[in-house]
């Protein structure tokens, strides 16, 4: 009596079979009635006799029975259940209907019920592509000699100067959720080149937009022995098209599933921010900053898509006062940092870092930061740190934009954002 | 000029290559310097002319020159340099001697220059091995129909009922930091059937033993329509032997560096927890209560080794008074809950879970939980949640005894415990 998997079911015409799986749905027709059962690689329609008692939709059931062709039937077979056994009844009906389950602009009635509602096919397959491509991201980097790595979340300040920081009571001592891995990926280059950290973030933000979470997946990369920036966005060029390949063939059956309009990975451009800037002051009217906001990338990334027909956009040359103290400057006020636009959302942020201890004790002053303030992170280097770089990846943005989402939320199994801590 | 890794120079008699890397260590012999050049790859040695002025060791450099066989050099060929260029200069002489480097007994000096002491040959060697057993439990669940899942990090409420968690400030809300993806895994297998993660679990125990960390990596798996605990040993078995296997092959050098003493991966006994306790009290002569401590566990590994020739002992049958609530109850006081022993330290608790809601409330309620507190957790049992069980490995825990560490600390990168929350 070994288990049969629903994928396996249009192989066994003829033979007797036993599944199991989750009630899906159920009709009764007066003299038959037919179920769809589920499991994790597909649902089949079950023909069950008249008499049987189905239990409420989600339960828990063992079906036996034989495989039949039926032109009607959706794929054309069927299993005629002659044993039907209901491993866990479900004690009350689902609050969100899962075979009719669709994404909502406003997500609370979704995620309040996350635990059932993660069960929808649309769902289900959403976090299968995610998954897709972060085994993507590791399988690439894997292979070209980087180390995967695993930094404390817990710690004693922040990577940026402190804003945004989640407190913890550690003890007698006041702690932080790190709100990236940068300084401690850093200090790995020092160690094995090349480090990948695959990892929750942390981000204290107030507002609650559809593209923020306070806590998400960050997919970290840095790289030691770099000649500038273009080394570092050739490196994450190469890797979004080993993830998205994964995501395309290791989730063939959720990508198709969710009818996902593939991007344009052949050509990945990269605009420098004086001219990113130029674009959207005099070619669409948008009066920006040193840094862009949401609406300012959003129209840049249409720009990119209507001008060259590109998905993906690298905007270089950051100006220092958009970037972080360790974007390494070029002397001009602009840095060694980028940005990555996906479909007009920023997905990534990245740059050549400051390897030499007296320019980034300058950097930092320049920021206001006081240098005793990150004294740890500052001691590595003294003790020769390679021209490096790297990027971060949020994970939960590249799916969302990748499946056309229409909330960030929905890219993660259980969202936390300013009001958001449950389920 | 392209760049030429330290493992690729034995290939190179007699070519010129441009070496990167760290100045391992320097000597001057009055005519000539030799010098070790350190890469992620390895170590080469550098012969260096006179008068060439020699930066401090871990500095990085760049090294032209010809590639040529000498019998005396370490593995029979050295590099001629021609050409040195020093990238980054180091600014002080490294507080540990990186090429002297040892385990100590007593981890706080190596803890405290963490961010020099990982590039020491074991430490790399140590981490990177710990990098592939994790890589090799990912290969095999994948292999195996599993989805990756990425749960909070954030939560409510504790997993376990809520003794040692961190609190932390989250906005107007007091939250917690997860010690366990428990009950978040068990959802995701009403989603997904079979589950894993990898991530890290913050325990916030008062004691600081050798054994212990207030971080760490838990490596967690959960898997649905399970007959019995046995289902859930079987898989833990061919993965454990999956992930030793990839730390053989996939970290060979670091393995061989290490001259690890390789586990018998062949036998692995399950022993009830009655014939356990019986073997301690009467032939071994400690007395043990429902659970057993550090020294009884340790007791029992040398037992297993001496008499079966065994490094891994499951211990099963557990009591439900030394198991968590939601461990599923065999009726008579014991449940199908287990232990994993590695060489007599813990790595993993595992077993099948209740599944049924009644069931559960009814544990909570003898465990002395108020059902009310884990509402959102009871709320999916009530929508069909198969028979399922599954386990969690800490990879600190197991690279500790792989490779026979004094201190679990020395398997994380950066420690975090009672007292340490730097670097």
């Amino acid at each position: 009596m070994s288990r049969t998997l629903v994928k396996e079911v249009p192989n066994k015409i003829g033979e007797k079979v036993t599944l199991q799986g989750w009630l899906h749905w159920k009709r009764d027709l007066g003299g038959i009635q037919f179920a769809l059962l589920r499991d994790r690689t597909g649902i089949v329609q079950v023909v069950v006799e008249k008499g049987v008692d189905l239990p409420l939709a989600e339960s828990c059931l063992r079906v036996s029975g034989e495989v039949v062709q039926n032109a009607k039937a959706p794929g054309g077979y069927e299993v005629l259940a002659n044993g039907l056994e209901v491993l866990t009844p479900a004690l009350e009906p689902s609050p969100i209907e899962i075979p009719k389950e669709e994404w909502r602009v406003n997500p609370e009635t979704l995620l309040e019920y996350r635990y059932v509602s993660l069960r929808g096919e649309k769902a289900r397959a959403a976090l299968k592509v995610q998954a897709a491509l972060v085994r993507g991201f590791r399988n690439f980097l894997d292979a070209q000699g980087f180390t995967e790595i695993y930094t404390p979340k817990i710690v004693s300040a922040g990577a940026e100067g402190g804003s945004n920081l989640f407190a913890i009571d550690y003890f007698e001592q006041r702690a932080y959720l790190a709100q990236s891995p940068q300084l401690y990926k850093q200090i790995m280059v020092g160690v094995y080149e090349r480090v990948y950290e695959v990892a929750p973030v942390f981000r204290a933000e107030q507002h609650a937009t559809s593209r923020h979470l306070n806590e998400y997946l960050s997919l970290d990369v840095e790289i030691g022995f770099v000649e500038n920036e273009h080394d570092v966005i050739d490196l994450e060029e190469a890797l979004l098209r080993a993830m998205l390949d994964e995501a395309r063939e290791g989730a063939a059956d959720a990508v198709g599933m969710l009818e996902v309009e593939w991007p344009n990975t052949a050509e990945m451009p990269r605009l420098e921010h004086p001219e990113a800037r130029r674009i959207l002051r005099e070619e669409l009217g948008m009066p920006v900053g040193a840094d862009f906001n949401e609406e300012a990338e959003r129209a840049l990334g249409q720009w990119a898509k209507e001008k060259w027909g590109v998905d993906f956009l690298f905007v270089t040359k950051y100006p220092e006062a958009a970037r972080p103290f360790y974007a390494y400057p070029e002397g001009d006020g602009s840095t060694r940092g980028f940005d990555l636009l996906f479909r007009g959302l920023e997905i990534t942020s990245g740059g050549q870092r400051i390897h030499q201890y007296d320019v980034l004790v300058e950097a930092l002053k320049k920021k206001g930061n006081d240098p005793a303030n990150f004294a740890g992170y500052l001691e590595v280097f003294k003790y020769g740190m390679p021209p490096h770089g790297g990027f971060a990846i949020g994970a939960e943005r590249i799916t969302q934009k990748l499946l056309g989402l229409p909330n960030v939320r929905y890219a993660r199994a259980f969202p936390r954002d300013r009001h958001r801590l449950t389920p």
